[in-house]
């Protein structure tokens, strides 16, 4: 199934753009398509270019969330809120309309936000959160590119201008130019679908991380170091998970939730992660976007998945 | 378990308001509660005044919009949007930037383009209307309050202004004082929980209304006239309820959707319809309201609920 | 030197457009140019179509407002600002953040809530407004036009958004439909720019309405019935050129102050009239308008003859 | 009559506030009041603390514009426009609506972008600055106080927003931490109200500098090193005028218009000069501000001035 979904996917090559915005990203080529589906009980098919690693970019809003709900509790919504933006996702106007408080973690404010609780909390936060990653993916190799980080932090003007912006609002503790390497580099960490639908399999799964330990069965090992680690609470998944269903996709996150009807978390280097509750994780990607920024083939692929399976919310 | 979370519940009186800007609404008495769950196995339990009938306001909105989904098709989204709002529910701002098309059909100027859309199709929308609330409850007997919607006719400015002010974008059809007439007549269409349950069975079908057959068939009779109707296709029904859960609770639908997790539509009249797919449907009914328009303890009650029972969308 | 200006003036002739909202004044040949000058002495100098009449728009703005400030004083300002608005006409947005209290007299929201202050004063205000402005030119025949008047009310959507809007704000008395009826055919009232400069004269010579009484003796008369009426007085007529000088000019205020440096009113009818304070007033018009609504042959005529004269307010 | 209006003035203490966002502005004596009045004739009268200098801040822009303008001419306005901006002076949303170029130099965003040439042009720009207002007063001593620069440097968060954001829509060439060192630096100059009616003379006189010379030969000097520089030409200092007229109070400008009808620059740190064309320049000062950041006892005294003299633009 996922193979005749990559052939009709192909055919929408051309109908989008690559990223432009950071020269790094607007070298990938963009007639690329992979896929990858990981289901709770430890299974993982995949096709086209499921292993490529290409630039995660926001999706590591999703990561950096989950990372500060887990050690900070519901103490985060002091500081960001939960609604769905109505914006696009670097627009100023809301954010002074709300008096500095991002609308919810996965715009960039509100990621600048999350990104500023963590780097309070974090020495390296780069490492850390490369450690969790490494750690749900099982994929020690894991790392961010520096060149992507590099061209990214050189032309964050507007994300500095939020930093600085909600500082003047007093939301924002350490220095702008200090959270914006952290946050440049979180963008530029590297993964592949595989990796991506293994590192989010917790959410599919009631908050357990059983991924890793399937994963490593499926090679045959017989005994884990980690026998299913409660990564986060059942119902803090849920939440998250409602989250991503309202706020995932930036300004389309209606039309998805409409189209798709999964928590998903998309991102400008074309990747999409999507959570099907109880049932699996979902990872495509397709480096050309639509006008909103969301990875044409792949939005296109979750859709037709979905059709075929019946692994929406109901 | 229903009559435990209404004694919860009650110890939440005196925290909200009741709806004040309309005369009419202003003389509820707060301190009421009511609430029903009907499953998609036609069972029904209910608890506190779950048959008093109240105003139902905006939970209106999903059922115009159902109407006009039903009979028009896609083609209604070439004049409403569907992305949550991010804003007030009767703003003006986010119209004049998106060129008068509102953002959804729940909002008020998105709910008025769809009365519009109906009002071209029905020489008699009222009478249209409550035939479908009257099949769909097997309640012959519902109507509109005739005061209620005149008080709110007569204090309609802003949303009179919202007409035109789409009018001037080219996005209304009919005199929006003709419009505005049938509007407030579905705002002031009264029912209960019981009823409001019931007459949203459809949207935890799958689309195939077996509410009212069940309902028959609960006091004993043997036959019905309506085996149960596919109101909807099974594939609409799901898109119906993504949407109310990304835009049912105007500017606190992450909110909701983070605390409750499932499809919901409010209305200041302080109802509450819950749609859990696959399960039933929940209404509950509680006057105080909320600072963004919902009711206290209908929310309460619906947390609780979801809490009890684990009906969220994974 | 008018004549020169003249000149100069029609190598504009194609560089804008003819209004095209509003039916009536679409069909307008764009072609024309006249520019009037009347000085405080009583002597009058005119060029090219100078004593043709035209639909004066936004100008009757100017001359509904002095009337309210005239009857109502400073409680004018209770119901409208006096900032410049920073933003088109018509916009709803601005009017939205500061509740329903319109930046200015001389954007649309302003005048309608100054007209409606009028309505509430006159049982028939165009007849109290066309008293006012055929005494100030001693033209009995002037009118408004029926059929511009009608053009501009079927179209008048969005100044009916506005005023229900404001309503709902509580900065509305009258009816908006009985106000809207006043306020088209205001701006439906036609004048030539001889007749314009004459009707604003008080404004240059410290609120003291001396032009009729020129004007007759200019034609040999050897009496007057109104020996200099002292319309507004002198600090209520400066305040007047204030407001004209920081808004008579929508969102292009600032740079007729820039370019021009005197007090003016324009309209989407072509015509502008501009106070020299101590010398004297010139209405010019042309048909065509710039993308901010102003006449591209009128202000350039003013710049022209500011330069020429130093008529400037230094 | 200067005498006068300080005593009435006097009895206005208390109805405003020092600015307290800057630690060393929140530090000055707010029963303090100084008023100036230079002619171009030479004479100069003052009354109370004239001569205390003060921290000029937002007056500075003035002087930057109009030091940017005598450098580039008409370029200044591909970067800024010169419309009155009809939002709070330091608002985002409408840089964001307008794509980056702010609406006029007299607005923080404004002023900055003019700092930001400035920049461009002088390696040291504090020293250029100084230099130019040293030449203008003929005090060589005038500086910036290092302390108010830093207090301001460091609270400068929305300042430095302003700037990354007009960089990310390509309107600003150097580091915002460069140009914000020297734009803090600028509004902390300390000058006095007789220093200031000085230094503004050229606006008065058609852009000639008079003001120097017959400040020497007042205290009784024969000669005079520059006798009377054309600082600006007339037709360059008229339009500064303008512009001072429409946008030099912030969002107060259509007030003062009103009331004062002068044109004026203001400043929070209790500072405003007005000036007079053909007849001279007014400063005043006074710290406690109003709702808009004005001085109020010294709006009060320029308003009082104009009445008692008539000079204003009629």
């Amino acid at each position: 199934m996922l193979n005749d979904i990559a052939t009709q996917a192909h055919a929408l090559y051309g109908q989008g753009k690559v990223a432009s915005y950071i020269p790094a990203l607007a070298q990938v080529a963009p007639r690329q398509f992979g896929m990858a589906v990981a289901l709770v009980d430890g299974s993982c098919v995949a096709t086209g270019s499921a292993d490529t690693q290409f630039s995660i970019q926001s999706i590591s809003k999703l990561f950096t969330f989950v990372l500060a709900l887990k050690l900070l509790g519901d103490a985060v919504w002091q500081r960001v809120g939960r609604e769905p933006s109505g914006a696009a996702f670097n627009s100023m106007v809301q954010l002074e309309t709300e008096k500095g408080i991002p609308r919810n973690p996965f715009i960039n404010a509100g990621a600048l936000v999350i990104t500023d609780m963590l780097t309070t909390r974090f020495a390296h936060l780069d490492t850390a959160l490369l450690g969790a990653l490494r750690l749900l993916t099982d994929c020690p190799e894991l790392n961010w590119d520096m060149q992507t980080a590099k061209s990214e932090r050189d032309t964050a003007h507007r994300n500095m201008a939020m930093a600085y912006f909600m500082k003047s609002y007093g939301n924002f503790v350490n220095a702008p130019e200090l959270v914006l390497d952290n946050y440049c580099r979180q963008c530029a960490i590297e993964m592949s679908c595989s990796q991506l639908a293994q590192a989010t399999m917790f959410l599919a799964n009631g908050g357990l991380d059983i991924g890793r330990v399937n994963a490593v069965s499926a090679t045959g090992a017989t005994g884990s170091a980690r026998a299913g680690e409660q990564f986060l609470s059942a119902d803090a998944a849920r939440r998250v998970n409602a989250l991503l269903l309202t706020c995932g996709a930036y300004d389309a996150a209606g039309d998805f939730a409409y189209r798709i009807g999964l928590p998903v978390k998309t991102g400008v280097g074309g990747g999409i992660v999507a959570i099907a509750p109880g049932v699996g994780t979902v990872a495509v990607w397709g480096p050309e976007l639509d006008a909103k920024g969301n990875s044409v083939l792949g939005a296109f692929a979750l859709e037709r998945l979905v059709q075929l399976t019946g692994w929406s919310h109901d």
